[in-house]
């Protein structure tokens, strides 16, 4: 029988075999448990299949159930790990089955359910992905202030966009609100292009030939911030030599280029 | 009461903590104002809520007026504050409501009521978010010569498409005439794609099977563009040590990588 | 009067005053010539404002025969000229016009006539535009070797998607034959996406599902050339400081960051 | 007649004027077998042209099958070959018209015949083109693992985008089922926007407008990764100077800024 502490090490921890094999089962049964719940909103399943579906659901909840009690029980801070962001998401993952029993049409629980994807992340920070996720994460964070800063201007250009072709189109040809018109000046600047409202007036097409120009051209400006941060990340994870400053790889003990000794 | 320079200290600049209140309070105006124009624009709304709305309107207007008056009087030169670029947004943001008590059918001064928004990016300047968008600015700015000749160079490439295409479709199929093939290269080129005219011919299909892949390639240049900028502009704001020419936060004393004093 | 010398370097070079305002005034001819050509290609037209139109039409060719005449007089080598590609896109420019009176149904003729447009680019390039577009021309053709062998991929997967789509959608929903998917693959591909032919089985949907992200993803590549392209051509216009290898302008006589007297 | 060895040298390798010449006449085979398939699939060709095209298929077989016995027959080690990737496709290249007389609807195997074209790449990979490639694929596997990191991340914003536009569109406008929702996920965040599968709901229309503005911005960070990696990969193909760490082409013997010999 294992003690508490060991447990603690297989079940929150991965620096064992036996924490990387519960983490590799607890990995597919989520994505199980996720393909699950997409086939079963499929129309016109036979009912065999409906019914091993609901089966299986079953029994992946109860597994999931089992694992959230031990982590209850093995954690030092019980009440720290339930109000935690993964706690909660433990929990998210098994209270949708349950309350299928007690709630009717209960469609938006899916919603829930599909959430324990989001556990996928914790086993893979545990792993060994960490270091390439890491950097990545650093650049994102870096950025996000300039990205913060970017979406705002696109918004606004959304915003009048939309009011101006509200007033073009005179409130025809889909153009029925601003909001209408703000969705439709989104999917055209971010070039996804539905086509369920298109404008009709020769000035309408006017302006939405300069506002895609104009979509074509800002779209340069996020990839240009996100690569310039992942360059300054990429650089500060490498150790620079003192010698020749040719950055080295992070684990280098010496200059790849001048052989100098590094810290 | 608060003196003239007191008041010009609040309402002009964000250095103070009544500054930055008087900011803020204005910015939640702002945004909800053009929250109010853009939800009165929606079709059958009850009619309680659109008088409320109607209220809410002429209730900011008031404010933005008192708030208009007061920047008039308080600033130091009134001629140049009315006729500055902020002045000029600042009173089209109040007149609108005015007009149209006495012109009908007044959609298009919806428009001029949305340009309210351009007043957020004043007070964003004022406030902290400036030294992120400097560096911004000066990439956008430093490119803006490249990104002139690029885009001439796809008006071209559309000017000349739409006509090849409006030869080859013969006038049909929704090209029925060069503005309108130029719309469509437009539509194409930026990879929105609408789908609302499309080529039908085999050799329609070929050309703008060809447009599409040449635009997939040069979406690529407006990227680079702005990326070279980007990071000269984000290494301009770095102290380079005089020791080993590494690049140092702009506000750093020592180096941090050999500690050699910066100036 | 003029010498064939003096008016050679007015209509060739754009380095005198003269020189620069012949090359303006040829620059809104072209420009005005090809609204024409536009405009006149709109059905419905009012029977006056065709008149105009192609009176003016008549005009502008006088004044580029008058130009072309005058080019081929007075460059040094007569043969070269008209045989070089500026000479023939010169002649292209005024050939349409007089061939319209003998030949009918010359819709095609007005591709011709929007070649026109080419010339905009002699122009930009005796102007000031030069040095900008040197570092975008530099940039450009040293990735186009990795840019070719990049589309030659992106189309061998074209290829192979459009066959496989042909055989899993049968022939029919659009994918008739494997040159119509293959038009469905590039539209996917580039991210268009047009909706014209879109997949009606499941097995359809989810192998464009995938083709879709793996487009996405792979747009990152020609991005990726041309950023790292455009960055060494911007490094190699700089001039490197010999003491503390600072990338100064390339008009620069000491280096901005030590003061170092720079060749 | 030609030795064994002399076979293997001009068959296999590209480094003898004849085994250019061989590679040469070897690709547009290729090429030209390709255009015959997609040509045969035309819905309605003449009968004459269908016979031509079945003759020239069959010709091309037999110069494709005398080309892989002579590969098995020249090869060191047969087993080898015949087991390696290569020839795989070589054997692959010619079996789909030799079944085609034994099976019918042989659809199919068109795409058997397609995958002839991958060929082309080993052929290209002996070429030349070699020094440019190795670069580009040096990049692509240095950021293979962030890529695939950014894939898994965008596959769970669609599956969640997916499950919360089911429940929000309640099954119907197109969202019939989970998967149904996370094809139009995937079509909206890739920005491809087919238009067939389009919200109809308020609540929807908003939360894909949201969701494009991500897919907006979140199209940067592929970019980012393969710009640092490719800018990383540049470099390390350069030799840096040991005096003004200048970095130079790889086959330079002296340093281009300061003239030091290079190793």
């Amino acid at each position: 029988m294992l003690s508490k502490a060991e447990l603690y090490r297989i079940v929150f921890n991965s620096d064992t075999k036996q924490g990387r094999q519960f983490d590799i089962i607890l990995l597919w049964c989520i994505l199980f448990s996720v393909f699950i719940a997409i086939v079963d909103s499929v129309p016109n399943l036979p009912p065999t299949l409906h019914t091993i579906l609901y089966i299986l659901e079953w029994l992946i909840t109860i597994v999931f159930t089992i694992e959230y009690l031990l982590r209850v029980y093995i954690s030092h801070n019980t009440v720290r790990y339930v109000f935690s962001f993964w706690g909660a998401v433990d929990l998210l993952s098994i209270l949708p089955t349950y309350l299928s029993l007690f709630v009717w049409g209960t469609n938006y629980l899916l919603v829930v359910r599909i959430l324990r994807l989001l556990r996928v992340f914790r086993i893979l920070k545990l792993a060994n992905f960490n270091a390439e996720s890491i950097v990545l994460m650093k650049a994102l964070k870096a950025s996000m202030h300039k990205i913060t800063i970017f979406l705002f201007a696109v918004m606004t250009i959304n915003i009048l966009l939309g009011t101006v072709m509200y007033v073009v189109e005179g409130g025809r040809n889909g153009f029925t609100s601003i909001p209408q018109s703000i969705y439709w000046a989104i999917i055209t600047i971010t070039t996804v292009g539905y086509g369920d409202i298109v404008p009709r007036t020769n000035l309408g097409k006017f302006i939405s030939s300069i506002a895609m120009i104009v979509g074509y051209a800002i779209i340069a400006i996020p990839t240009g911030i996100v690569s310039v941060e992942m360059s300054k990340a990429a650089d500060s994870a490498q150790k620079k030599c003192p010698e020749c400053s040719v950055g080295n790889d992070i684990h280098a003990n010496f200059c790849s280029h001048c052989g100098t000794a590094l810290q």
